[in-house]
Order: structure tokens, then sequence, then C-alpha cells
């Protein structure tokens, strides 16, 4: 029997090319954190989405509630009182979407999941490329939390992280999705809307960018 | 003015002792986590007569409720079906009141919590010596979280985590806390009950130990 692998599946595209990829390897366990972000409802209803889509059994189907990122702000994903900004692609500063240490929060609950369930991986669809001023997704970050794995589990448990997409284009991504029949009619990557998506925030900018790069339609909705 | 520390409070002896020690070099944020542990109620009226006795701002106290762990089991103190197991000290197993990956949540919340508050420190209790079995209870451990948060965060971000009491025994904490006026009156131990701690518990055996070898009455009550 193939290993077992948490995919962390936000409902965005590269989540879902990730899921897509550690399938090729792996049985699936997937994990969607609820942290208090704006389109958490839309989210979360692509995540269900590519749990049928993939028929992962429920016993493999992770969903945490977390209230602290909400509580303490911070971050324009959640907190109300900041307003989402638009692309901003020259710029070097870190956007007002990140959120702190989040990507840490995800790896630790599946971790702490992968322990119970015996996962031998860990995937998250972390890009470098697109996000250049978020800490936490680059390939040293991985290393360290890899690191922190091996000596923070049990000596029986061996859990790695892996970042399939980390050096990859966002139209090499969508390329990668066609090929492997990854459901991206399914997946959601606006930061503000929640039916139809804005396609000006950064991740709609993105995401409609590398389609049309990659010479293919985006077959979600925009306004 | 002081430096900002963020103090990990569940409410237990070594938890109070931690942050009498921090207050004598920084201005306190106390953290406390309810992660569906067994005695969550008790443990949390601890956290909030120690908040009362230091006098912390409202601002700077947060109280996360997280829900995975009590979902994914796998230890005596989130999961029900499972017996807490009386005091084991000659056996090298990890104990079954191990939760899974735990202290990396407990220093992820509060190094997401230092970034926007502007920390710089984190102070968590550990101890290496009455838990043998904990891996997140050793020194290396601690030493790769640090290296985690210096690549995981934000450029200007420098928190670093402190862990003063983590090669103390039991009886230099107890003495310790004496001498630092920490209210251990107010903390609470006990795995098992609410009310009067039950005494045989892993954790109540230590307190207990402590408290006799260091010549000090344990001024909570017991069954």
């Amino acid at each position: 029997m193939k290993d077992l692998a948490i995919v962390l599946v936000s409902g965005g595209m590269d989540s879902c090319v990730t899921a897509a990829i550690a399938r090729t390897q792996c049985r699936l366990a997937l994990l969607h954190v609820n942290y208090g972000q704006r389109t958490e409802t839309r989210e979360l209803k692509a995540f269900r989405d590519i749990v049928a889509y993939y028929h992962v059994p429920e016993n493999n189907i992770l969903i945490s509630h977390i209230d602290y990122l909400r509580k303490i702000g911070g971050s324009s994903l959640t907190d109300a009182s900041m307003d989402v900004q638009d692309a901003q692609l020259d710029s070097k500063e870190i956007p007002t979407s990140y959120v702190p240490f989040r990507n840490t929060l995800f790896l630790t609950i599946a971790v702490s999941w992968g322990e119970v369930i015996g996962a031998k991986k860990v995937f998250i669809g972390a890009v470098e490329q697109d996000s250049p001023g978020y800490p936490d997704c680059k390939p040293a970050y991985y290393e360290a939390f890899n690191k922190l794995i091996n000596v923070g589990t049990k000596p029986t448990t061996i859990i790695e992280v892996e970042t399939p997409l980390i050096s990859k284009s966002k139209t090499e991504i969508v390329k990668m999705g066609v090929s492997l029949s990854a459901p991206l009619h399914l997946s959601w990557s606006c930061y503000k809307n929640m039916d139809k998506a804005c396609g000006v925030c950064h991740s709609c900018f993105l995401r409609l960018k590398a389609f049309s790069e990659a010479g293919v339609k985006d077959p979600i909705a925009y306004v």
C-alpha cells in the first residue's frame, strides 16, 4: 500500500495542483484550516469539492478552526479594519496579506495529525516566486521546519514536508495542473469575493496572468 | 521601557514560576491555549488568577481555542477514550499524556502574536528532567525552533524562545518560585481532577515530590 500523505488544501489553485501531485505518489489525507480569513466560506466549499473529486475517505479529512489569527490581527486577510491591497508586484515590501507565521501553524497541525494517523509526508503548495516578501515561502524555511520535525516528534515518527511547487512559476503550475487533471475548476483564489472572483486582488492577478501565459482558459467565473 | 515577553501559561507550577522569572526582565504578555485538555476549565481559572495576580493589562492577554488536538486524539490528555496513567517514572516509553507536537503549536501561536505586538521573547516552562520521553522538552528542540523563527518571520521580527527551567529539577523550581513570590497557590497541575488535585497522576506525583524535597508545603488542596 502506498504511504499516506497529508496535503494542506486551502482550496486555491496551488494547493489543488499540489494534491494532484501528491496523489501520484501517495494516498491522500486532506487538511483545511479555517483561521478567520475573509473568504473562508468559499475556500471551504472549494476544499469540500476537491475532497469529493478525489473520493478522499472521511477518516482522512481534517478541518480545523483556529481563532487566534483573527484575534491578533495584523493581516489584511484576517483583520476587517485593513484593506486588501490590489496587486503590487514591483514592491519589495511584505504585502499586507502576510499572516504572521501562518504556514508554521499549517505545518504544525499537519505534523500533529500525521503523528496520529501515520503519515510519512506533508505536502504544502508554497511558491517562492509569487510571494517574494513572504518569509515562510522560501526553501530555507522548509529545511528548518524539517529539522524541527526531526527533533520535536517521537523517535518513531518520520514525517517530511515536501514543497513540489516552491521553485515553479504560476504558469508552470497551471500547466502541471492541466496535465494531471487537477480540478482547477473547483479551486478558489480570490482574497476579496466569494461568488465571482474580483480579478484585481494580488491573488486573482497572479492566477489570471498564469492562465493567460499558459494559454489555458481559467475555468472559474470573474466579475 | 522594558522589552515585552510572551509567557505561555498553562496554569501549572512550571509556567507560574516561568512568569515570575520573565517578570524580573520584561513586561508580561500572557498566553493560554485551550486545546481540549481534560482539566481545561480548572487550568483556565489558574491562568486568570495568575493574570490578576500580576495585573497584566487586557491587551497583553490572549486565550486561544484550538480544536484539532481533540479531533485527532492520540493522547490521554485530549482523548476521553484513553486513561490517564499514574506516574511511571522508570519507564523509558513516551507517556500516553504526550500530545503530538503540542509545544510547537504553543510556540507558533506565541510567535504569531509576538510579531503583531512587538514582543522580543517567548518564555516557556519546559523541563527536560521530569519528561524524559517528551521530544519537545529538550534543548535541541528549542534551538531548532529558534532557527525556524529566524528564517520564518519578517526580517524586522526578532523573537527568541527562552526556557529558563529546562535544566532545573522540580525541587529547584519550587525553590525558585518561593524566592520570586510566584503565586504557586494559584497554580494547578493535576491531569485528572478539577476541584481537589488527585495526588497520584504523573503531574501530581512530580509536584508533591518536589514540594516535599524543597521542604515547602504545597499550598493547593489534595483529595
